[in-house]
């Protein structure tokens, strides 16, 4: 845990997110930073499960965080996996379940919690340090993003040298981000795979060098935390337009982009960025470092 | 600019494609040279978007034009992205468009250029010698393949630095081609990708050797302008069956190879082949040459 | 040929499958090695799909068989393309392709033998040593996984330049796999990829080097077919959902988890692995290896 993060964990004094037993929670500039810790290896136990749940709950409707970064406190585990003593807690399950959800639902607990992240508002971004395998992997497939240590991260679906598969959507998760050739390689060979193998494949965005990671991925959050108001859960509802037939993405695109396009504030942005320079051979070089300095 | 393309852009002499203010067009054996040239930086100025679009709307009937290539004569920039002049000139720009796109349409004028371009029946190519940004990306997305050279090249969505989100097609074009979990991260991260970045999201086909980009993509556009008659669009027609469930895309695969496979020319080819000593481990080593010295 | 696949090729005694032509097939442990030797080059003529079809008409009805495995007996040839002779013998494709596929199907036959292999319950792997083109390479891609050897290994899409385009089903298969982009160029463009373009684009999983990739895809069938009984097909039911909407998707994964997660031999890999050392720091470091000692 680099100066970064530690920062970003101490400097939040007045957390409306700080009841859970196994997550520390602070929100700065408009991230929130969700550190797991439930030693020994943070197995997704089923306290861990109900934390993540009923900050997720939390979460979606705070208007003042933009970017999510899921994080864990111990350098060697991201998650585990799913806590493995489950297999005698079937009826503590359950019950834990009907009370994080109610509703009816053609979804398992672990899959409706993925769901429940999946779909959140916020930008969400996993930084996987160390090791992460089965259910882990699937709440990490359930971010947006996921960036990880090269040399240190591994990620796996080990479900099957249990004698079961996946369950908590790597199934259906995995295929959509790697494809469907190398998800079946992956789930039926159960084999760990590193940073770098991972990011060949496209399991994780990108492997970074171990060292980088935490600072990448504050650079990274805070830049999205740091657009003008609506804009990142705007990219993120434009994107979701990929599970639409193509016409209807552009239509949905085209909406969003008519929504903020005629804001003073995007019409200060586009002319303050043009008399800083834009548009000019020297100004292109590093648009992006003349329209954040704007 | 190399010799490959200089020599492309001067040796015709009859192009009916020369009334363009903001491009020069040339036709050279199957292939259109289409190079953009609107100082100091190529934005996609109300000029330009009418000329690529009066260009792609004669060049669809063109039936001597087999494949396009799209370049820039700045090496320092593709296009470096919507003029953002635009934003102070909303009703000329609507003028534009309407004139440009009489029909009435969901999409915007961006979008309704690039899918103008993305439907041409011949293949596009786009080479990214330089920068392109925003509207340029999405432009070079709605072109059927892009190659770019690296230590050079840049892509870049860069729109929610202005505010909004990207307006042209990206939202849609981008997580289609690298993934949701890639797409969003460019999208509200904003950064420059370089070409080898680029190329390991996928984003382009290839980065390739800055001084090797120019002989790559006049080789590659030759091969293809080079093939039957009928062959270069069937190809592009029976790729874009990828939209349909995958029943219908056999269907149509093999629709289109029987409307060729009794044609004299490819039992010709064939047997030709097989005269010059193919299926022999000979002839097999390098078919692709064999084939091609028919 | 290492001495892997050399042993599994002569260790079984007592095969059903050794009536082929063209085909040597063994069952060991659960894997049937299929090695195709149609000299000199493996062109896919119609004894070599006949012996294929019929092939994969038994084995869809064994239990025994867990993984196939696709190889040649020449290194330098996994397939070299469909066999160009057909181009006289229309006739004796039409009744060949009769006799294998009587049912009226709206696809040929080509297209027919790579759905019967695509379709089958075991998992299919296929160990590209040398060339591979056209037809031979779309039957690589009606296999669920592919390994390529570096420096040897090339696989091609070479049909435009017989005046044809891919009939067997890459037009389907392939942008399916690599994206549209990166399809269009292989099949239009008709170069010879080599195994880390190959990689780097998707159309294998992954390139090796060419001294490991026997023992590599041996010891990834043996991981896979000593699963516990039904879990590989499990697996790849499960992830051939992807061609599902996501929540029918999802709820297909939990159906089939369910299946497994309440077995007794389920439970008993589960406790088995606790009791080994599974959810302690060191238990966890290779998990694998603790669950697959059990």
């Amino acid at each position: 845990m680099t100066t970064d993060s530690h920062t970003s964990s101490t400097s939040s004094v007045s957390s409306p997110y700080d009841t859970y037993a196994t997550l520390q929670v602070s929100v700065v500039d408009g991230i929130a930073w969700v550190t797991m810790d439930s030693p020994p290896v943070n197995v997704l136990s089923l306290k861990l499960i109900a934390d993540l749940s009923r900050f997720a709950a939390a979460v979606r409707h705070d208007e003042q965080v933009q970017v999510i970064v899921l994080q864990s406190a111990n350098p060697n585990f991201f998650i585990a996996h799913v806590d493995m003593e489950l297999v005698n807690q079937w009826e503590e399950a359950a019950r834990v379940a009907a009370e994080l959800f109610p509703e009816p639902s053609p979804l398992n607990v672990f899959q409706q919690l993925n769901e429940q992240w999946r779909t959140l508002p916020q930008i969400t971004i996993g930084k996987l340090q160390g090791l992460v395998r089965c259910g882990g992997s699937e709440l990490a497939m359930a971010l947006d993003m996921r960036f990880a240590a090269r040399g240190q991260a591994g990620i796996g679906q080990t479900e099957v040298l249990m004698g079961i598969v996946p369950g908590g959507g790597a199934t259906a998760y995995l295929p959509r981000l790697i494809g469907r050739a190398r998800a079946l390689e992956v789930i039926a060979g159960a084999n760990l795979f590193d940073a770098d193998l991972a990011e060949r494949y496209g399991w994780i965005n990108r492997a970074l060098p171990a060292e980088e990671l935490d600072s990448f991925v504050a650079t990274l959050a805070r830049q999205m935390a740091a657009l003008a108001p609506g804009v990142a859960r705007a990219a993120k509802q434009a994107v979701d337009s990929v599970h639409e037939p193509l016409p209807v993405a552009l239509a949905q695109g085209d909406a969003l982009w008519q929504q903020l396009v005629f804001q003073p504030i995007a019409t200060s942005k586009i002319l303050g960025g043009l008399a800083a320079g834009a548009q000019t051979p020297a100004g292109e070089r590093d648009l992006e470092g003349l329209l954040r300095s704007l």
